[in-house]
Formats: structure tokens, sequence, C-alpha cells
């Protein structure tokens, strides 16, 4: 067969033809959290688990939540010991908490880690197993998940994780020092409810690291393998991660016009809502995106970044314990990144660079990566991100080790538009060290 | 509150702030039709009703269908019985069907109608009632749907009905020679099949009339009445039709691009794979689009378009009987309509218009009308689109039972950008019987 459907996508015989599209249903808009209680109700919850952390907690997001559902009279029990950045214990130790709480319903609250740790106690919880059982291989042992979770509302604070919107939850296994996932489409959760004006109360630091954690899904997926290069499955069974495809090159772009127009206006005025409820609507049509395409280098980098952390504690974040946060820790590596990827889909960097807004005229393919990787570097600067990973505390000596926890991250690095050696990796975090 | 999420959507107290995504599964691609036994196991369907029509039943797609479930010996029976543009007493008669074959799952392979069809027979066969009960008011009586529905997998043949991925039955009410629908969103299939190389054997007259259908699918949606000019509603249950949101725009936008590039080509040469892929990918993400936003005023006058047939008898349809196809029955109207609706929404027809192409360079608000219609003119002229509704069999002494049938439509009317009298829908249609 050797039609296409668009230049980008070529059908070979033998490979992948086709693409999914496949999330759950979503609520947008400012008060969308006031009818909490509507949609618990019309997923037939009685008694439901609240997760958050103790920092939303206190936040008004949690009291409209918590004042709806009693309003409704509706049954429920708040979790409020996730972990920022969760980790293999403490996806557990929720777990437990659901396990015996013998709920029918979930509802999470917050940014990613609360989202995902959501996710990963209804998983143990509806089907125990032995903890390695559903995590990814090579850490893991990669089982299926048996069948259908407990209905699960997912309500984002932060505008960056889009984990809202897809069935990957992320922790640190403490062991290896490593962060890994949990990745299938029945950790989807029933529904998002997005109310952007959870945004308003964010740090201006906090806004940044997940305003680039959506600049990233959406660049990453937009140039990301094209969903034509793989094999065609045998058995009609397809990954999460299907690369780059018409749908969700749509809302990638979407995406990447929304953070060129809003990242830096949001950071700089917390009181800008135009801003700040763009960026949440870029990160609901990223997660969307990503979602059903799938990230790969920066992303598959940030997963060492974060989990060999020395001591680099951000303002903005809890103190008291290290952490980069994961925006942080995915757009170190980012200029380096696609300076590497460029050179193999070259029209996508350049589309990429124009949507968030670089001026850059005509230019060869050979100069699109460092265009790129120079207006990344612009807007890091404005927005007062670490220079590359000696800004979170690494060194040249580290890279070894950084190198060989992003390896593992097959998974990611095999959706990148090309091969990905050990070698290329060391290239990429030693050009990360520092950018300007 | 006083903020917005773009300035085409101004947030007012008391108004509605939110808008809901919420789309069935679908699997898009050359070949995905291959796949189907796979999908149909997927969904725990042990005896299914095939639905199609006794042209489709006769081509490829459904001899891949039935192949691909005797392989994987799938108990199957075929009802071959549908109506071109259905009616009442067809859709009944499929009922009977349904309801005595005691199955468990659904595929409709065909166009609008087959897809259709097997919706109402899934309805009435899974919750038996009066036929009027669930029609849309003030036709029928608005029931609302009990509960799920059994699960349908719709495999479009044309590149045009978005019916797979709405929750929209369309038929003929023959007692009142009216066209009106069902419309749930329990009606939504639980998974739609797009396989574009199915259309490779399309008449040219059906590329046109349904692409047609497509673009009015993409430009209504577009233009429609934003989601924020609604009541905010009081117990969280939206219409199924929101009006214009920034989640359907981004689809009608990628749409209009893929018509204005596509339409033509496809209707002047078959074997232009490219451009016939072109338009099955533009007639599913505008399905998906006003699946969600909802049509208006084209879309409206086309009911009585098409329910009021004389002895219309198009090429490329089966003869014998009249019919208006429901592309032909939308777009006959469509210049007029954009011509009333431009004075409201200058900028969205603006950029309606260039995203299909027309080289309008910079144009006042009050020449948009004109200029649109102009261009939607062209591209009929281009197609052998009938010269307005003289072209289908009307005449001046027509337009008042024209009206009245338009005008029951009030669903579709009130999702326009500005309020619809008898008079303008008077007017639009005088101004239809001839274009050129």
């Amino acid at each position: 067969m050797m039609s296409s459907c668009c230049h980008h996508y070529q059908f070979v015989d033998g490979n992948e033809s086709i693409f999914t599209v496949d999330f759950n249903p979503i609520k947008y808009g400012p008060c969308a959290l006031e009818e909490l209680s509507f949609d618990v109700r019309s997923l037939e919850m009685s008694r439901v688990a609240l997760f958050t952390d103790r920092k939303v907690l206190s936040l008004e997001p949690v009291e409209i939540a918590i004042r709806t559902l009693r309003k409704a009279r509706i049954d429920f029990e708040v979790y409020d010991e996730v972990s920022i950045e969760p980790t293999d214990v403490s996806f557990q130790e929720a777990a437990r908490f659901a396990a015996e709480g013998r709920f029918d319903g979930f509802v999470s609250i917050g940014g990613g880690s609360v989202i995902d740790t959501c996710k990963a106690a209804n998983l143990y919880s509806t089907y125990p197993a032995e903890f390695l059982d559903y995590v990814n291989a090579p850490v893991g042992r990669g089982r299926k998940v048996p069948g259908a979770l407990t209905p699960h509302i997912a309500c984002p604070t932060t505008s960056g994780t889009g984990s809202e919107c897809t069935g990957i939850a992320v922790f640190d296994y403490l062991e290896h020092r490593v962060k890994t996932g949990i990745a299938s489409s029945r950790l989807k959760p029933a529904k998002a409810i997005i109310d952007p004006t959870v945004t308003a109360s964010l740090p201006a630091a906090v806004v940044a690291a997940s305003g680039f954690d959506v600049l990233c899904h959406a660049l990453e997926s937009y140039t990301a393998k094209p969903f034509t290069a793989r094999d065609m499955p045998a058995d009609g069974e397809r990954p999460l991660s299907q690369g780059s495809n018409p749908y969700s090159d749509m809302g990638c772009r979407e995406a990447l016009r929304l953070t060129g127009q809003y990242l830096i206006r949001a950071f700089q005025d917390a009181s800008d809502d135009e801003a700040r409820h763009g960026m949440m609507l870029a990160a609901t049509l990223a997660g969307i995106a990503f979602g059903n395409s799938g990230v790969h280098i920066p992303h598959g980098m940030s997963y060492s970044v974060a989990g060999l952390v020395r001591d680099y504690c951000p303002s903005g974040y809890p103190q008291g314990h290290p952490l980069v946060p994961h925006g942080i820790s995915v757009v170190v590596n980012a200029p380096a990144a696609f300076r590497f990827t460029a050179r193999t889909n070259s029209e996508r960097h350049i589309e990429g660079a124009r949507l968030l807004g670089a001026d850059i005229g005509d230019i060869g393919a050979d100069e699109v990566g460092e265009a790129l990787g120079r207006h990344l570097e612009n807007m890091m600067r404005s927005t007062d991100m670490p220079n590359g990973i000696s800004g979170v505390g690494y060194r040249q000596e580290d890279i070894e080790h950084l190198v060989e926890g992003a390896f593992i991250q097959q998974r990611l690095l095999n959706n990148a538009p090309c091969e990905v050696s050990r070698d290329d990796l060391d290239s990429m975090y030693s050009q990360a060290i520092r950018y300007w």
C-alpha cells in the first residue's frame, strides 16, 4: 500500500497503518469543581476515597470538593498522605488505605503525584498483586491489568501533569533509585474535571515548571516516531504510546501555540487569568495528545535527573526534602534533546519552534536544532529555570549514572524519531550541564 | 467572573462556563476493518447483528467484515433492509429484527442511514417503548434513554456522516412528512472503526455530497453560538450540542483545512488516495467536533428540503425512489445561511473561508458573508452540485412549507450564533432558490 494520509505518514507494507483515539471524558471550565457531586453520582459512587496531599488539602479546590460532597450527603474519606514525587512505598501505603476503606469510587485532587498515587491505589486495591507485577519491564514484570478498575475522577490543580487523561502512574523505585511507572489504558480515570481557576493560587515557580512539562508533552509528541514506523501488531493490541499521528498532532499544535503565547505571561503575573487559563487548556490538550502518542527523550532523560537528586530544594515546593520537580527534570534536558532529534524530522521541529513563537524566518534543515534549542533556552531564562542539569546539582562525573537510569526507559526512547544509544545520552547530558 | 479563555468566549455570571468532551473510542486507518473480530471480542459480543443496506452488502467492506467474523467463528446475522434516508417505519422494522434475534452486539457498516438505523434498533430492542417516546420534541416526547445500550461498532463507508461519533439518529417521520431524530449520548456507538480505503469505490457524486456534509458540520460547529452564551444548567446536565467551544474548534479548523485542500480533488479523481483519505480524516474530525458542539441553520433547513422531496433522483444513489441525499439537502442552504450568520461573528466566518482556501485578503466585516457565500458556490459548481433548492425541485411557492418544516428544528436553530425567525428562514430559502 503506497498511499499516505499526509506526507509525514508513509504507509509501508507490514508496518502499522492504524491509530486509535480513546480518552476519558473531560469536563472543563471555571466552576467545574462545584459540580463534583453530580459527577460522583453519575458514576454511581456511594463511598468515595478523596486523595490529595497535605499542601493541597488546605487550598480552595479541596474545600470546594468537600463542601459539594457534604451538601450532597455523599460518604467520603480523605487520604492526604500522598508524597510529592511518590515512591513504591508511598504507592503501597495508599493502596492499603484504599483496600481497607472498601470504597466504590475515587476522587483525586492535586498535581500529578496525587493523581498517579490514586491510580496505583485503585489498581492494587481492586486487583491485589505483588507490587512489581504491574510495574513496567525491565524494572517490574509488566503484567497486564486484569480488568476494569473502580471509577476515578481526577481533578488536576496544576496546569501541567496531563495525568488526568493518561493511563500512566510514575514513581521512584527506592531500592534502585530510579523512576519508573505503571502503564495501562485501564488506569485512565473515568473522568477528568479540569477547573482552570484553581491555578490562580499557584506559585510562579510551579506555573513555570508545570508549563514546561506541558511544552515538552506537546513537542515530544509532535516530533515522536510516526505511528506508521511501528510494526503492524499481529493481534490488534497497540501500545499506549502509538507514536505521532494525525489526531494527536492537532492537540500538540494547539498546545504549542497556547504555550508560546501564555507560558511566560502566566509565570510573570498570577492575576493574568487569560494566560493561566490558557496554560490549563494547553495542559489538557497536550495531555490528550501525549496520552495517545507518547513522549520520548526529554522525559526519558528526566527519570534519572529526578531519581538521583542530591540536595536540590526548589522554591514554591514543600521544603525539607530534596526533589527535582517533574517539569524541571524534563525541561533541563529539552534543548539538548531537540538539538539531537531535529536532524531526523526537521519540518516538525521548525513548525514546533514557530508555534512556540520563535522568530526563525527561512532556515535550513541543519540550523533547526540550534534555533529551537536557543528558543527553549530563552524561554527557560525568562522563567528562572535552572541552567541545565548543573542547575539542579549534577556534575560531569554524574553523567554515567544519569545515562544508566535513562537507558532503561526503553518504552520512551523507542518513541523517539531516531535510535538513541548510551553514547547519544551521554552526549546530550554533557550538553545539558549548562546552557548559558 | 470576568476572565475569558480566549476572546471568542466571554464568561458572564449565570451563563455556562463549562464544556465537556466525551466521545467514543475510534480506530482509524487503512486495514482497520480487517481487525473487526478483535474489536467484537474485546467488547465481549458473542452474537452479532450486522447492519448494512442492499447496496453496501455487495461491496468490499461487508465482504471483509464477514470474512473476519467467520474466521474468528463469531455468530452473526445480517440485516440488509436498511432504507436510504430511513423512516419511522424502517426504524421499527429494524428494531423488530434486533429484538427477535437476541443479540449481545451490533455492527453497522454503511453510510449515515445504516449507522442511524442500527442505533435506533439497538435502543428500541434494549428499552422497548412507543416509537415517539424517545423522539425529539416537539414531534416526539423526548423521553430520556433509561440506561446503557448494547455495544455497537459503527463502520462508516462514506466520508461524510460523522454518525459513528454522535449520539444522534435521524429519520423521516412519514405521517408529518418531516425529518426529525433521536438524540442521546447513550446512542453513541461503543466504538468507531474508520477505514479510509472503503471510499475508493464511492461514486464521485456521493463523495461530493458527503464531502459537503463534512464541510457544513465543521463550518456550522465553528460558527455556532459559543457555549458561554447558554444558561448555566442547574443540575450539571448539558445538552448534546453545547455550542462552539475550544475543543471542537480545534477539530473544525483541521476539518475545514482538509476539506478545502481535498474535497474537489477527491471528487475529480477516485484514484487520488491522498485526497480521499484526507476527506475521511476530515469527516472523522468534523464528526467528533459537531458531536460535541452541534450544527445549526444549514442542517436545520435541510430537514424539510429532504423531507418534502417530490421527484429528485440524483445520480450515484439507488434509483427508483426520489430522495435528496443528506449532504445535498444541507449544502443547498449553506451559501444563503452563512451570508445570514456572517454578520454576527464575522471573524469566525473569515477564518472559515480562509481555511477552506478562499483567497479573500483583507476584507471588512460586512463583506465576509458575500465572500464566504461566493466561495461555497464556487466549490459547489466545481463538484456538479445542484444550483440551490430549485436544483432539487423546489419553487418559490414551496417556501412556506419548507419554512414550517425548518422552524420546528428548534434544537438546531437555537445553536445558531443569532436568533432565527420564520421570516429569516423565508428570506434564506428565497436566496437559496438559485445561486448562479
